[in-house]
């Protein structure tokens, strides 16, 4: 008798996440002597635990293949971190209870660090209670932080995003410089790791191309410097573009953007880095200045994903169905590089305690002694991830991205009170 | 006797004024009996002004045919408004001394509302001088600003820029909003009209379909309705995203966000809205936000260039050089709409004494009553004007835009001192 599947999406969305989505429902939907019906949890984790379940099998064939060309989270996602085991058993054996309850034998869980250490716990659990389950953990995350995989689903597109774009804010800028302004800032996102500030750096590939500074959080910002290499820049091309990590720190250790913006409560919100480097260059330069600020729309810009992030999204939400077919739990799906040029990938799989709260930075030899600019290393591994496009279809001039039916799936429990 | 002519970019680029450029030098190249060579200014009129200019003859075809694909301005953009006759008639006739020293007869300019006035100027001096020269204007502004025309080259790119980084960032919000993220602000350019504030409409086709709110320079900005319009949504989506035009307006009459810094136009400069907004919708409603700022993004985002907008750019060009060889002087060059649905239109002429300072503003009737969205006349007007997708060809992952030689026309005459 085919057992069900649950599938969930986990934290900040991408570009994406959706194309592994269709993969893990489309591969499902080949082996239905083995698994039943695909329940996506309603708002990521969330709808496993209030049983919000949505009964996938109720979409046609045509809405999971839009998925491929869909931005965002198409069940809806959530920030809900799960705590350990002693702090909160409640959560992790309700978990258990629904899927008791709706026969999920098989558990997909679609995000980052964070989700891969749920996929853990919930795996861990499950075979202490003696509950059947094959627990996979599907890759995701603009930010590229995950380790034991080559690169993270969503990241190649915000990188193409991000390199496309200051390229052409650079042309822009350069035709501007001689009366007007010449110095343009993107402030992109990107926290802790400083992989999509360094992936601007691809559309940099001549003497003289933007951008010529990247400023990463992997390198401590010195305004001394960061200023003598925008005046250097003007004084030698008549301009410069500068991508800028939103995660940027002070020498105090703090976010920059923390130092100059605290709001009344004394909460500090990333996202205010840009006019403080812009006014820095106003002050202390006498420049004027453009920026902006990409925030969601470089992880929402299905419009200019990237073909091999497209394929390779795709590509881990199908194995995971196939690895959950062999009888594999508790590993993540990763991508293996055979080669930089021509870029070779292929699957593989990363055993998940290896995986769970690990995050990978750029390595220092990615950055260029400065500290402004990505390496040819750096550019050799980056470069194949935003190889070939990708265009959704258009109607009425705009994306024709689908918004599924989620049917929910009749509940069978009480409700279950959501700690805090 | 050919005679040659004078091409020039001024005030802000586009994603398609080059295709404009392309439109003129193609268009030139084919009546070589009637025009020699086509000279470009070097940062616009800046160029004609220190005889800086450019020997587009010196550029192969396929470097031409690769403007239409290119965004900015290839032989850079100046933004220097020419004074009234009484205050500077040094440089007008400096410009006439220039024209006649490298015997320019047609002078062709590409920009705005501004450009059109020195456009009309100069065009009236060399007749006061008795120099024969024609001069046509080549209407560009992502402003869509300007009168007599049914929309201005350039316009229709940002707005579907704008309508499809909404419907993405919308898309990404619905996914965040259950435990994270209500509201986004997306921030775009847009001094004085709401133009490319109110194309982001056009991503919502449905009710409930973001952005669900818009911020028009046009209507006052009313602190307590928009906290109330937002609330509503969210309680009724779950969710809301706003597209603000940074000329949005307080009751007083000033700007909401002011830089203080003013550019050579004497216009303030603009973009720190979002923010503003964004803490407004803290503080307020207690609502976890996320803001962009689209700033040269926008105008500069060739990669999704509306097709209409690419072919009318490239119509406007070749037809300022149609008119010249008709001997045609003193007009603009302008788009006249036929039909909305299917759209058809067809190149016409405006008088320039009629286009130079007239700033063509949103009609109140395209403003919904409660002044939070477009009327379906709006949506009439503008949604033609963002069909068809022109994408560029790619290389390594990246536009492939091409950078001119643009090699200098030898200098017959002696330096020329600019005012101020």
């Amino acid at each position: 008798m085919p057992r069900n599947a649950f599938y969930a999406q986990s934290g900040g969305v991408t570009a994406v996440i959706n194309a592994s989505a269709a993969g893990v429902i489309e591969t499902a939907r080949k082996y239905e002597d083995r698994i039943g019906k695909v329940y996506a949890g309603r708002n990521g984790i969330l709808g496993a635990l209030t049983e919000d379940l949505i009964d996938t099998s109720q979409e046609s064939p045509a809405a999971i293949a839009a998925l491929r060309h869909t931005p965002a989270g198409a069940f809806g996602s959530c920030r809900y971190k799960l705590k350990g085991f002693e702090d909160n058993q409640a959560e992790y054996e309700r978990l258990i209870e629904v899927f008791k309850a709706h026969d999920i034998g098989y558990f997909f869980y679609n995000g980052g660090g964070d989700s891969a250490d749920t996929c853990l716990k919930v795996s861990q659990l499950a075979g202490k209670l003696g509950y059947p389950l094959q627990a996979i953990h599907v890759p995701k995350t603009m930010d590229n932080d995950l380790p034991l995989t080559d690169c993270c689903p969503g990241f190649g597109s915000v990188a193409k995003y991000t390199a496309v774009s200051i390229r052409e804010a650079s042309f822009d800028l350069a035709s501007m410089a001689k009366t007007s302004t010449r110095v343009f800032i993107l402030e992109v996102m990107g926290r802790h790791a400083g992989w999509t500030a360094a992936a601007g750096g691809l559309a940099a590939e001549k003497e003289g191309e933007g951008p010529q500074v990247i400023l990463f959080p992997e390198i401590v910002f010195d305004e001394a410097k960061f200023l003598a290499k925008v005046d250097d820049c003007v004084r030698r091309y008549g301009w410069c573009t500068v991508v800028a990590s939103e995660g940027l720190r002070a020498a105090s250790g703090e976010f920059l953007s923390e130092t100059g913006s605290k709001d009344a409560f004394g909460h500090s919100q990333l996202g205010g880095l840009a006019p403080i480097l812009a006014q820095l260059v106003k002050d202390k330069l006498k420049l004027k200045y453009h920026y902006a600020v990409a925030d969601y729309l470089m992880r929402a810009a299905r419009h200019i994903a990237s073909k091999t992030d497209l394929e390779q999204s795709y590509a881990v939400g199908k194995a995971a169905v196939e690895f959950a077919i062999a009888g594999k739990s508790g590993v993540m799906v990763s991508i293996v590089r055979k080669s930089d040029s021509p870029y070779v990938w292929e699957i593989g799989e990363a055993p998940l305690e290896q995986v769970a709260n690990v995050e990978r930075k750029m390595p220092r030899e990615y950055i260029t002694d400065d500290g402004f600019h990505i390496t040819e290393a750096c550019r050799a591994y980056l470069s194949p991830l935003i190889q070939g496009e990708d265009y959704p279809p258009y109607r009425n001039g705009l994306p024709a991205y689908v918004t599924l039916r989620n049917v929910p799936v009749p509940k069978k429990l009480k409700p279950f009170e959501l700690k805090k």
